[in-house]
């Protein structure tokens, strides 16, 4: 099956434009890297300088290339770029890398380059990569396009490879490539997308998704181009089951001084990026040596796994610090059952420890009938999904059988952690027991790819294909800006619940809803020209009776026409009193590269300082909404913390999901949506929107 | 100046009771390592089997050993041990190491093993290690008195040790040993304590405090037995700039669901280790990788540094994940001065950076003499402490005479990262220069480097020298158990603001006293009886006159008597209202290891549910207080964050500092003290206590 990108990643012939017999030059590099390592291509210099390059004979112009070169890649500079992509395309090239700087990342007449370069290569169908990047290889087929000199001296790749890299830095694809060599990772793919003019990120990944080379994906991003893209190509690595491992850079967000509104000031970009992450299960990485071990790690991912892990240790410090991370990063240790509690028992010394984490003490490996039999218990005992084995050195040695033999005999996944030196290492590694010989990275590589394996079953990417589907539901269409009775109603029409409420233009008007409503009640002035109403005194609360009404309604219009003598009333809202409970902000955003996001978290001033906040991309429907709020370190203030009653947790997911429908019933002309507070009441009595907002794109 | 613990230590002469031939056994393995590292001392074997072991005379029973042996090693059943001690002492010997098991840990008949043999090394005063203990390494004098296979497999150290060890796991010990060893970290003591039957931790801590062979302290900690000693001795430490990196173990505290107070449940024990860590300027450290590499970092800590750093990378991208992880832990990017700048921008090309992070893109290998430039500049100037250069493989090679150079002729620490093979990279080292491989681990290990850098200077530890020695300050006495009004009083007495308040005995005392204070008032039952107040009807606030404050007086003893029938009613508590404000908590405990120790954080339901808070041992004056607080997420609502008023900070700081007194002032009959809230009232207002409590030790 061909693919658009073949050319740039499967080539079977490879012109370098701008050729030098200098292997430490960017036209010479890649020729001496194909040459060294036996690219089974046909590699065709160019350069009118030479009559040959690396021993290949060198063509003066790509006009003396033969037809149907599959590839060229230009090393020079940037002026010249467009021409030669229209003499590549006159010679029948199909596909072009651009190694050169100076296009949009330079700004100014860098950009008016780029853009007649993006010009001709939409018009011509060429498929061109960077400018401005670094090149690919492929490890498999030693097509090697890129002027990077780690692959001299990163360890050699014997057999095939099936992890792919992917990233938005020439720099950071080197570095991960370097460390992950080092464990043995076997690479297909190096890949970086440089400035992306017409070629983006999700496109590639789209390539990898499909790619019979790759059954792992390992990623770095600096900002997506096309969010839907992204999304679509994410679903098709999960969908074939390819871990795609990923670091975002930019967690340091210093550009959100100005904020709009609470939930702007939540939701950053990175937040969001991060929530896109999880529902695509996506796994997240900090660091290089943790995409590395990551891939090591992913190449055993076809045994069963999940998150509650039994811990057998040599040792008992090792055994609880261990599970002390495995806890600390949301695994789960349980508590063995006493049948294997006492099956353990029988080869394990007094003052060793069989609950879990088990300490088999330094003696176990006298008895290695006991190894087995222990392995065998643990790995079909239904208490746990996972295995990790600590014995350093020569302990994990006299192990080593034993653990192949229970890896060969059962599917579920037994790590073994080794900080000294043993020599059976690579036999495990082979016979599939993983080793790690560091006991922090072995849990902040384990639990992503643990919380992974159980994700992967439960797909929650599926949730994402509905969100283009979503019908406009006959909405009534909003006109913007509007105030927040109309905001209120325009929710409340879909679905969320709110507080009986009337408009009134009268006190007598008033009067008569409130007695409507049922005393006590709220009335409030209702203008889009008034944002702080209680500061304005347009706010009065917990009025018992009509007289105090009258006077409410009087004391409002007249406060306000002090605080804010140009403000158009549009009435006086009279309101319901809500009641108590707990106040919960549900705010939605339109974030630029991923569309519609939620934010969820408890109302009020500290949620900010705390930013105890759940996020996700729309749709939501009520399990999703019941998962962000546990997600929240408030969540027990819904849920019965210290005798208070419980939250009315149903009624709010159900009101959330509502909310949801709303947003993406509203086309791009709105920029926010916001509910805040909504009121979740005690169990059994519902929860209700108490104020709601609109607010307008600024475009 | 001989320490009591030398012949442990640095023995001169080593006697091994129980000696094997084989290298595999407990009593085999430490002449196997004696013999075959060249211990310079005399070694004694002892065991009535063998004429010769390990080619040495073996004689058959310790009263055959000559005079003045300084070491007995007992490879011995625990039953023998004190017998055999008692022998030993009986011949002169001075110190012991016992590697039984058998012992405390193993409860029951252990335990009085174990009390046996410490009554007897009490009254002989031998020096004696264990039991249960692995024995230790001198890697200095070749003394190996460990059954440790580690010290065959790890990098021979061919360098004099400066890195002493010191765990409470010898297994821990064993893997944080090969690891370091990796990394060329050059070891001088190998400890690791056992039971601590007759030597705990911090006796070890103060031999190594005062040992000239010890540079740097590694440690790893379960619990301590004696934490006044440990300050002292980590005092000492300070005192001595010798870096104490400790990894404290227990970190997820699952014992403590039953909780008295709100205090109790936020100070954990670990947050009570966590917070005389950095009171002592202790390293801490949660992984054995990070320990190792901490210890191979502080090797250079003689250079200058700070928190303020300057990252120079030839990839923009790995110098803004860089940044991003140094200001996520904590440190300081700051943009570099304008002429600074001005000076990088004339070797760097127009795609790089100068701000800071400063990318020199891969073409500055081009040009050493701007390498020189650009590091001299960013060596000298004031505006940062550190320099982080990011270059991988052969771009480090090509730099690495300029980094030799400038840190030659600058005493700032320049920290080189590479993620490539350098070949120069222990060149570098050996010239002032330390190289880490990893972007996470440089700034796992580089932060809390330069926290303890900064804290050096500020000596933190000192206002803990003053503990002991805090007068009782003439304080009356407090009869427990109190109540609220006693406690405040008591509280008040030593400079806690409070609010005005009086206990009345009857209605007509309860209106003299509120025309005094001035209305409104609060009204509240004063009995040790009625834990909950609100509940039982025994508040009323903001009463507007007298004949309120009658109608209150009379409901609330109404109310109290229907709902605690049985209650001792010692008054009514008549309150001025308190007026508005941020709450805080204030508490103290009596930690089991450290002794008082102060909690601060936001007063209300939620600082549980995010555990945002402070912790200190006392004494803590206004200053430590100033910055307890600002430790606070929330610390913005006393600082106008979203235009709330500020709060007068000042005020509460004198009050935490009075009550830090009057917590010094109690004895050990007093478990707990609390003031909850603590009432920050606005800049120039004020603090006030509002309620309080003093509760007495179980025992």
């Amino acid at each position: 099956m061909a693919h658009r990108l073949d050319p740039l990643l499967n080539p079977r012939s490879i012109a370098i434009v701008g050729a030098s017999d200098n292997p430490g030059r960017i036209g010479g590099m890649p020729i001496d890297l194909l040459t060294r390592f036996g690219y089974q291509g046909v590699i065709h210099p160019v350069n009118p300088k030479y009559e040959s390059v690396f021993g290949l004979p060198c063509v003066r112009s790509v006009e003396d290339l033969p037809a149907g070169v599959d590839l060229a890649v230009l090393a020079i500079g940037a002026q010249d770029v467009t021409p030669m992509l229209q003499r590549c395309h006159a010679r029948g090239i199909r596909a072009a890398i651009v190694y050169a700087a100076g296009f949009a990342e330079a700004g100014g007449a860098g950009e008016a380059l780029q853009a007649v370069m993006e010009d001709f290569v939409r018009e011509s169908g060429m498929v061109v990569a960077g400018p401005n990047c670094m090149g690919f290889a492929n490890l498999n087929s030693q097509a090697y396009t890129a002027f990077a000199s780690v692959f001299k001296t990163a360890p050699r790749q014997e057999e095939r490879g099936t992890v792919s890299l992917l990233t938005q830095s020439g720099n950071v694809c080197a570095a991960v490539f370097a460390i992950a060599r080092e464990l043995g990772v076997p690479f297909s793919h190096f890949i970086n997308t440089g400035n992306e003019a017409c070629l983006d990120f999700a496109e590639y990944l789209e390539f990898l998704a499909q790619d019979a080379d790759t059954d792992v994906v390992l990623g770095y991003i600096e900002e997506l181009r096309d969010g839907r893209r992204f999304i679509e190509a994410a679903t098709a690595c999960a969908e074939a089951d390819k871990p795609l491992i990923l670091f975002k850079a930019g967690e340091t967000d210093k550009g959100r001084e100005a904020v709009r509104s609470h939930t702007s000031a939540l939701a950053g970009n990175q937040q969001i990026y991060r929530a896109a992450f999880a529902q695509l299960n996506v796994i997240e990485c900090q660091d290089f040596a943790q995409m590395a071990h990551l891939a090591e790690l992913a190449r055993y991912r076809q045994r069963s796994a999940g998150r509650r892990v039994a811990i057998v240790s040599i040792s008992g410090a090792v055994g609880a610090i261990l599970a002390d991370k495995c806890i600390g990063r949301g695994l789960e240790v349980p508590t063995l059952p006493q049948a294997l509690q006492e099956t353990l028992r029988a080869g394990i010394p007094d003052y060793g420890m069989v609950s879990n984490p088990v300490d088999v003490t330094g003696n176990v490996v006298n008895d290695p009938g006991f190894v087995r039999t222990a392995l065998a218990a643990l790995a079909t005992t239904d208490a746990v999904d996972t295995v990790i084995v600590y014995a350093p050195g020569y302990l994990l040695d006299r192990m080593a059988d034993d653990l192949i033999a229970a890896a060969a005999a059962h599917q579920r996944l037994i790590v073994a952690v080794d900080t000294g030196r043993a020599t059976r290492r690579d036999d495990l590694r082979r016979h599939g027991v993983p080793v790690m010989t560091d006991i922090g990275m072995t849990i902040e590589t384990l639990a992503p790819f643990l919380h992974w394996h159980e994700r992967r079953l439960q797909r929650p990417w599926l949730a994402l294909q509905g969100r283009a589907a979503v019908p406009a539901d006959g909405a009534p269409a909003i006109t913007l800006p509007c105030n927040e009775y109309t905001a209120r109603r325009y929710l409340s029409d879909h679905g969320v619940p709110g507080v009986a409420e009337h408009v009134a233009a009268s006190a007598d008007d008033a009067v008569a809803a409130a007695e409507v409503l049922g005393y006590p009640v709220v009335l409030k002035v209702l203008s889009a020209d008034v944002p702080h109403k209680t500061e304005a005194g347009g706010v009065k609360l917990n009025l018992p009776d009509a007289g105090a009404v009258r006077r409410a309604y009087a004391a409002i219009l007249a406060s306000v026409a002090r605080h804010a003598p140009q403000a158009r009333i549009e009435g006086v809202l009279v309101q319901a009193m809500a009641g108590k409970g707990v106040e919960l902000i549900v705010g939605a955003v339109r974030d630029p590269v991923f569309g519609p996001a939620l934010t969820v978290g408890l109302g009020g001033v500290l949620t900010e300082l705390y930013r105890d906040v759940s996020h996700r991309l729309l749709p939501v429907d009520a399990t999703a909404a019941a998962a962000m709020l546990r997600e929240l370190k408030a969540f027990p203030l819904l849920d019965g913390f210290r005798n208070a009653p419980h939250g009315d947790v149903g009624a709010a997911c159900e009101a959330i999901a509502a909310f949801s429908r709303a947003v993406l019933a509203l086309d791009d002309t709105v920029e926010e949506v916001e509910i805040n507070p909504l009121l979740v009441r005690e169990r059994e009595q519902g929860a209700a929107m108490l104020d709601a907002l609109i607010v307008a794109s600024a475009h």
